[in-house]
């Protein structure tokens, strides 16, 4: 506020006020990416010159050829002037849009969803929160999150006193599950493992065969497994993504989804719960009634962008996809193909899925960088350029490049980063050359 | 999900399953008006053949003339094509929208808002949510909210922990707060108290006398003051409404508000927090801080309506409030007409605001009518009419009628309304009248 104009304004100094910030809250926000990311976008400023490179998803100046479809722009355009999408919707979301998510996952699904088992969210991330928060209460209970991973499981996991339990993906076996950590690490009070395919950040895709031995390991656990498949259709590999619904008859799965990616929209805040259970086992566990109850609690979703997800799904070309597919393809071959300039940063899998590049970061390279985080930031101040810090996703001395931009940005990112790592790089005699030793434990011991 | 087509079944029914839903969701989501309402909703399906009257804002069917203007609608149809607002938002909101809801508020207010004092929400209840959740995390602390108030205040403090206290508002004395009351319920452990003005469901606005003794006693007690103020744009009466932040001298002030019910748009979900503070108490105390670390665990409201926004509070045409407006002073004239021919309703102050008529049920004109909940159920039975029990929002043998919609409907209301306490009451002779006593301790001991 101004501080002016007030000639009370030392009056109040002198009283006693009883109030107080929750501190529980800053231990929960400090894990989130939204707050490093912006975070590290501040100090950008601080850099003499060069324009801010911060390629996000949607981003219109970073990557216009990656701008949705107007079939999708037109859908909300259309429910704001329908007069339709004005009153308070159900907190389960409306019966059409929960109707339309239902047909949209169902295609390979062997059991089918019904509309009722479709919750609509403010996005994924909203999901992630209702989800978190309906197997919360049991202060042992305790969960199973990938390494690397997406930092909100974290985040809502601390704010919801959900014990966290890390599992490794291997970068050896193309970032499969280390099943044998992941059933080491679980006990009587583990209640659900977050498996995210296709993987952010890791950019791979899961097969048929290991997404089966993770069912029947959750079975065996006794766990449900919350897949997290928002990169649904951000899939340009040989691989083909398989939804984890398939797998429900072995053991209780919930999938969580978005438009966010797929449509490049992640501002527009619309994503989806669908609980795929043919056995009732989330009903009869109180989960169902959970959700349910924890979706009366929370802000709901826009209704415009509910009215206009049937459009948005049903209605989008597929050469939109199609087109943006390719593009991802040429840009990972570039960017791979501009990493073998950056020896400090090196790929162990070309990504088939998503839009980053996973890179493990050697800093006995440089006699002046300590780590990841180290890394990142002096990047920002001298390049302007915001990268993701592996530290952030759980996985120190590694990095994530978004690639999802125009080839121009692209290049210019790898300029960059060419430039900084010349300027920082021990002279070759000097590297202690340690390669890029990379074991079956995991990302976690590199 | 459909149970068929799935020979496994029956297999994981042996299985021992290690998760169960959070109970405590339940406890909090069982206060929410919404699960109350969408509950009662339901029931009209038992109804034979009368069409459901379910008056809620925004409702397209039931208030047409009600419906928001095109330049509102517009806006946001413009931001969905403009490609601006695809990608994610800080969390704390867009800059302009901050900006914008600055402006809007700055015109009465003597120490002004910056943008920075502004945080975009999704809608009033979203607000609502992240200040409660700011404030908590001492067990001891408690809350002194209003009685009869707006439930979503209830929810979330049982959902975040935080102890509720009641304070209530005197019929006799124009819905004023009784301040010797909030006072005695107060103690060293009480953070804040919760205002809502315009007020919800009382149709009162309080005067700057008033408003300056609240202020005062806010100050007395070392807490601060939430000013729910989400009306702020649907007051008719003689009485102009006041900011609160007008105070802000005295007491540190939080207004909330929204476009919800001055655009009659409660389903597009945004709303701000505006924090009125010119002495630095909420930095100084932490609260700022935890506001935003909140802001980056929780669902943002969608990009499109931040971007759409500025337009909306800047665009819309004086005369679309002023001929809703209108219709208001119409439908309260109508409304206190047609409630002579119903005696088991009373409504102890017309209203000058907001869009409901607040009544008094007398349940001994009836033998078969337990109180308001019952009236409530039974009525959306046989009349397939939703109103609010008085129960739901913390004042038993109270009920609330919205009447923020056409006359046509309003008319059906009172003829159903009527038809049913015809049914319903006693002979004349039967009634032990008792008349309408209210005392000076408010609605709670009625």
């Amino acid at each position: 506020m101004a501080r002016n104009g007030d000639e009370n304004c030392n009056a109040s100094d002198s009283n006693v006020w009883r109030f107080k910030g929750n501190g529980a809250t800053s231990d929960a926000a400090a894990v989130t990416l939204r707050k490093l990311a912006f975070g590290m976008f501040k100090n950008c400023s601080l850099n003499s010159g060069k324009t801010v490179l911060f390629p996000t998803p949607g981003e219109p100046s970073a990557s216009p050829s990656f701008r949705t479809c107007p079939e999708a722009e037109e859908a909300v355009a259309a429910a704001a002037r329908s007069g339709m999408a004005n009153s308070y919707a159900p907190s389960p979301g409306i019966l059409k849009a929960r109707r339309a998510v239902a047909d949209y996952l169902n295609g390979e699904l062997p059991a089918k969803l019904r509309a009722e088992d479709v919750y609509i969210t403010g996005g994924c991330n909203q999901a992630i929160e209702i989800v978190i928060d309906s197997l919360s209460g049991n202060p042992s209970a305790n969960i199973l999150l990938p390494r690397p991973g997406y930092p909100h499981y974290d985040a809502r996991a601390v704010y919801s006193g959900l014990e966290i339990r890390k599992y490794d993906l291997l970068p050896t076996r193309d970032w499969e599950i280390d099943l044998e950590g992941l059933e080491a690490a679980a006990d009587e009070n583990t209640v659900a493992m977050v498996l995210i395919n296709p993987n952010n950040p890791c950019g791979n895709v899961y097969t048929f065969d290991h997404l089966t031995k993770v069912a029947e390991m959750a079975r065996k656990l006794g766990i449900m497994v919350i897949s997290d498949e928002v990169y649904d259709r951000v899939v340009y590999g040989d691989k083909p993504f398989i939804p984890m619904g398939k797998f429900a008859s072995i053991a209780p799965i919930i999938m969580l989804g978005s438009i966010s990616k797929g449509w490049v929209v992640p501002g527009w805040r619309v994503g989806w719960i669908a609980m795929n259970d043919p056995n009732g086992i989330f009903r009869s566990t109180g989960v169902v009634q959970a959700i349910e109850d924890c979706l009366d609690l929370v802000a709901q979703p826009s209704y415009i962008l509910q009215e206009a997800l049937p459009d948005i799904l049903e209605k989008t070309p597929k050469e939109f996809f199609a087109k943006k597919l390719k593009a991802m393809r040429r840009n990972v071959e570039l960017s791979c193909e501009r990493l073998k300039d950056i020896p400090c940063l090196f790929c162990p899998k070309k990504p088939e899925s998503c839009s980053y590049l996973w890179v493990k970061l050697d800093t006995s390279m440089f006699d002046n960088i300590k780590n990841d985080f180290d890394f990142c930031t002096k990047l920002v101040s001298e390049e302007s350029l915001v990268l993701i810090p592996g530290v952030a996703l759980g996985a120190e001395n590694w990095v994530r490049i978004s690639i999802g931009t125009d080839e121009s940005v692209l290049e210019e990112i790898f300029d960059r980063l060419k430039s900084f790592y010349g300027r920082h790089a021990l002279s070759k005699k000097a590297i202690k050359f340690n390669g890029h030793s990379i074991t079956q434990k995991g990302v976690s011991v590199i």
